[in-house]
């Protein structure tokens, strides 16, 4: 049983944006050796996510469309409030939405490969951008 | 340290359903014989999720009512537009959901058993069916 | 390749909380001695879940004030008609959320820390308090 760990950067171009990062998570769980076993993938950031679908840009314009909708960009929030002298921090929608989709997600490994479905690709949620954003890979298996 | 893989299919029978599936990763995890771990739960589709809940099908029925009311089966979603001579693929709504509450959980194991809550049950939700589905289980642990 | 279990108790004091339980996991991955590998943070309730965002009260309510709009405590929930004589039982809306935002989230840990982004808690989501809650911690590494 082994251990590895990676990283990879993305750069989103949009404030609400899904960006697939698919191919990046693959090349990390590739790299680690690993054949069997598990890949949790992590942002270590509060204004984005990470999910899994698939890799239609239509169909992501209708997720960000509904979360949009479910949790305003505008909206009367506290924290938007509490710095309102801060463009940067008028952010409390995307804190919302991480917070219910989540940073994480754990990922099946197989023949050392990602073994997702057919229709399966590892999509960063950026909910607060442009920004440069982190996706940290860690492998566990034999 | 060992790792074990196991697979189950289910079949809903209702476009959108909960169907608790408690009973099969348990008897996946109880085969894998590992004592002290984690289980990985994920269904290899983008039209379904794992989640964890009461076995109340009372509950199911809240639980599906608000996810369509949150975001309806029918609605104005590129997805469904550009596929719009496929009755097969006018299920933005299920891509949607999927993307919000997952495809996959990873579960404490303890004893050689399924270590969960007293009132705790492993669901999958079908949000696209009938269809057959499939769970994969990836046991690691000792 | 070890594995490692603890668990710790918090007490909510209100229906709807976030409550900050960092310090909590991140003590019980240190006592592990585990150096680098994965924790899992599993709630074993039903009407509670776990997820990670920044340690700011106000975000906290901006949170569980959408939360709320989103899926009312009072509704038309069936779960809630069936137990209408028990007060106790007068939660849908906490069985639908943590359905939705779930109780388990598997952290990486490094150099024998959660290794979280900069503004990064875990944080518990308690759904129907005040109530006491466990949180039970695996950590899978070497």
């Amino acid at each position: 049983m082994r251990l590895w760990r990676g990283e990879v950067s993305v750069r989103s171009s949009r404030r609400l944006e899904v960006i697939d990062v698919t191919r990046e998570v693959r090349r990390l769980v590739r790299e680690s050796g690993i054949s069997e076993g598990l890949a949790s993938a992590w942002v270590p950031h509060t204004t984005a996510a990470l999910t899994v679908n698939e890799p239609d840009p239509d169909l992501w314009e209708d997720i960000l469309e509904t979360l949009a909708r479910l949790v305003p960009v505008e909206g009367d929030y506290r924290h938007n409030a509490k710095y309102s002298r801060l463009p940067g921090e008028q952010n409390a929608h995307a804190h919302i939405l991480s917070s219910m989709i989540r940073p994480g997600i754990t990922l099946p490994v197989s023949s050392g490969d990602l073994d997702l479905g057919t229709w399966q690709a590892v999509l960063l949620v950026e909910l607060d951008g442009p920004r440069k954003r982190r996706v940290k890979v860690t492998v566990l298996g034999e």
